[in-house]
């Protein structure tokens, strides 16, 4: 359906193209900016950040804007039967399979402007530069916008992609939220639930997946390197953890005498720091939720109930911190006279980005004189689902502060404008 | 107004007094077993426990009944302003202070048996025993019942004996709980909320107070020894600390760049509990509350906040304590780049029991050949009131498994009937 466009690219390319086109950062910029108007708080500005939770008028009406982009870019935007826009750029050999590129717009209740919008206006960007610049590519180019990426709707993040990828349970379609019915809710942003498996696609559907996204983290911005190539997304193992000891009064049951149960989860809780910072490299563990019962001042706790969550590049290596945990949780229950059980509540695999995309991505960031460091990505992404259809990388700028899903999340905006450069030189290098 | 019923107690004294009378246990437990019905689960046995809160309608039985037992061993019963039973058995010289003992019938709720119930009815029971015995004594003997011990309604514990010992606030009486106006409960169980002040005993009013309770720990059980001298009831000072961390993404923020909150609190509950027991003594320390922000498995926890609570016979012990916590708390702040304030919540000061009185307790305790050990109490009790007026003693029988506030509450009868002996020949040796 692009084929008229590609063709005046390619007529354009005869005459116009620099060796190193590079993206408007202004116009990105520009995009960025007009996009947050959608969900943002009333009465605020961009810094008050934005509610555009998946399936709210807020989404639809961001949706409807960025397709209005991909127009204006030469693009003619679809939606898939998932609720995914999809858009291809015609490539001088249609036979090939495309490259495909995006992220997300959809948001966590009172986010950022950068998380998932970044990435899905820089692939438009990426087009649109292409095509000033009259710059044809061998391979198709598919820009995407994945539907409901946060989950913050349905609490079922990675929705789009993870219909894409062929994971979908029929159903997941009949949950309500916010008294809406998840078909209902796909219907709304043009999706077809009846047909939700043509969404997928097969293994060989694309030459790669790239992704730009910012870092979340705070580790780009502390070591002062503008580019982050993604080693692969981690695997999280989450243990739900009962400490059982007895309710006793504060005041008349001797020290030696309590099973003290929030004592348990203290020594406990050490232990996870203590185990997971032990060991070499980017590992993280964290207790983060935590209930006392029956949680007055005066009484003894008599049970604890929280969880811990593990995440690595290495589901064996979690799996390891995991055995460590529990043998300290052993000894933690006899010193402490409570009983500790844990027990496994969830588990995603690690999604390792392919070493020839990595290398994509290092090699574009040094033809733009960018300085890149390689680590891994502890939020999850559209790009793990897509890890399992076919080869994927994933391009990160450094958040200020490393805060995310806030409305304080922030990039620079030279940071933005130099991740699109690395996006577009991995896609033209990637489309050859 | 008992002196009709004196005059025949002397009476009798003058052919039929053994030298040490001992009260009736079958009798004791009866009376304990029959109290036990008013506030009963439904459809429950003695085992289930109690929910006699002070002023409801199981509350105004168990009164009534407890009354009735006054009068069948020939007290004439009167409710003061504040709502406490008492009672007065005459003595040979009524110029003399008496003797006042004691303790409460109401109870927690899902409370026990023993805590409170065994000290009232142990004092009518020594009533009717010197009576049945013909024993009369020099000084007057006054059993007291004291109203709203627990203050699980209004949230005032203590609340008829600091009347009586002068500590009433009048804006408490405008108190609403549970729809009702606190003179108005005062009113239901027969007090007088506008009169209130002469509920109050003026120094000197009493030659001492005396009150046999359960020891709600496990000390006394574990040490194989049935009788507990109360060394006095400990001070308790309670801090409200805030940990201020920082919330943040826990799959993208390092651990190194962590401020985690929870982490900071864990170091702090340990830090606690280590630095009360490293000195010697009985003090206690308890983190029993604790609130995590926000919360959620997967988001670095932003703050904390917790209850320290202090225990000891010592203000000035607890005090160091707290000031050794500050000092670590200080150290856990850097060392987790978290902010911790510790700010000082409550304060009571301990009450101790009079040497004298302690004394007589062991004497007591020796002349039935019972071993005694002395220990403080951890709990609240009228008897720290009392202490504020004059001299004051308690004994305590063991409680098994050091259970209490709660429908496994439980005390041997044959160690109520031992407390029952003690508290018995106590009031006998104070009487002269």
């Amino acid at each position: 359906m692009t084929r008229r466009h590609f063709t005046s690219a390619l007529a354009l390319s005869a005459f116009a193209a620099p060796a190193t086109p590079r993206v408007n950062g202004t116009r990105l910029r520009e995009h960025i900016e007009a996009l947050s108007v959608y969900g943002r708080p009333p009465g605020g500005s961009f810094a008050e950040g934005v509610s555009r939770v998946a399936y709210s008028d807020a989404d639809v009406a961001g949706r409807r804007y960025v397709m209005g982009l991909m127009e204006a870019a030469g693009l003619k935007p679809r939606v898939d039967a998932a609720g995914n826009i999809l858009a291809r750029r015609g490539g001088s050999d249609p036979t090939l399979a495309p490259v495909l590129f995006g992220s997300h717009i959809d948001s966590v209740p009172s986010g950022g402007n950068f998380d998932g919008d970044l990435g899905s206006l820089a692939a438009i960007e990426v087009i649109q530069t292409l095509s000033e610049a009259g710059i044809a590519t061998r391979r198709p180019l598919d820009v995407v916008v994945w539907c409901n990426e946060e989950g913050a709707a349905y609490n079922s993040g990675l929705d789009g992609s993870s219909a894409a990828a062929g994971h979908v349970a029929p159903v997941d379609l009949n949950k309500i939220w916010n008294g809406v019915k998840k078909s209902d809710a796909i219907r709304k942003v043009g999706g077809n639930p009846d047909r939700i498996s043509e969404a997928r696609l097969q293994p060989g559907a694309f030459r790669c997946y790239l992704e730009l996204h910012i870092e979340q983290g705070g580790t780009l911005e502390q070591a002062g390197i503008p580019i982050g190539v993604v080693e692969g997304i981690v695997a999280i193992d989450r243990y739900e953890v009962e400490i059982q000891g007895f309710a006793n009064h504060a005041g008349t049951t001797p020290m030696p005498q309590r099973q003290d149960a929030l004592l348990a989860a203290s020594y406990l809780t050490v232990a996870v720091n203590e185990t997971v910072r032990r060991e070499p490299g980017r590992q993280v563990g964290t207790v983060g939720q935590l209930a006392v019962s029956p949680n007055v001042p005066n009484i003894v706790p008599g049970s604890v109930q929280l969880t811990i969550e593990l995440r690595d590049l290495s589901s064996k290596k979690i799996a390891g911190l995991a055995d460590q945990i529990r043998a300290r949780a052993k000894e933690i229950a006899q010193q402490t006279r409570t009983e500790i059980t844990m027990r496994p509540a969830a588990h995603h695999d690690e999604a390792l980005a392919t070493p020839e995309i990595q290398q994509a991505i290092e090699a574009a960031s040094g033809k733009l004189g960018l300085e890149s460091r390689r680590l891994p990505s502890g939020a999850g992404h559209d790009a793990q689902m897509m890890a399992t259809v076919g080869p994927m990388g994933m391009i990160f700028v450094p958040s200020v502060g490393g805060i995310s899903h806030s409305p304080k999340e922030l990039s620079r905006w030279e940071d933005c404008t130099r991740g699109a450069d690395v996006l577009l030189e991995t896609v033209r290098q990637m489309a050859e």
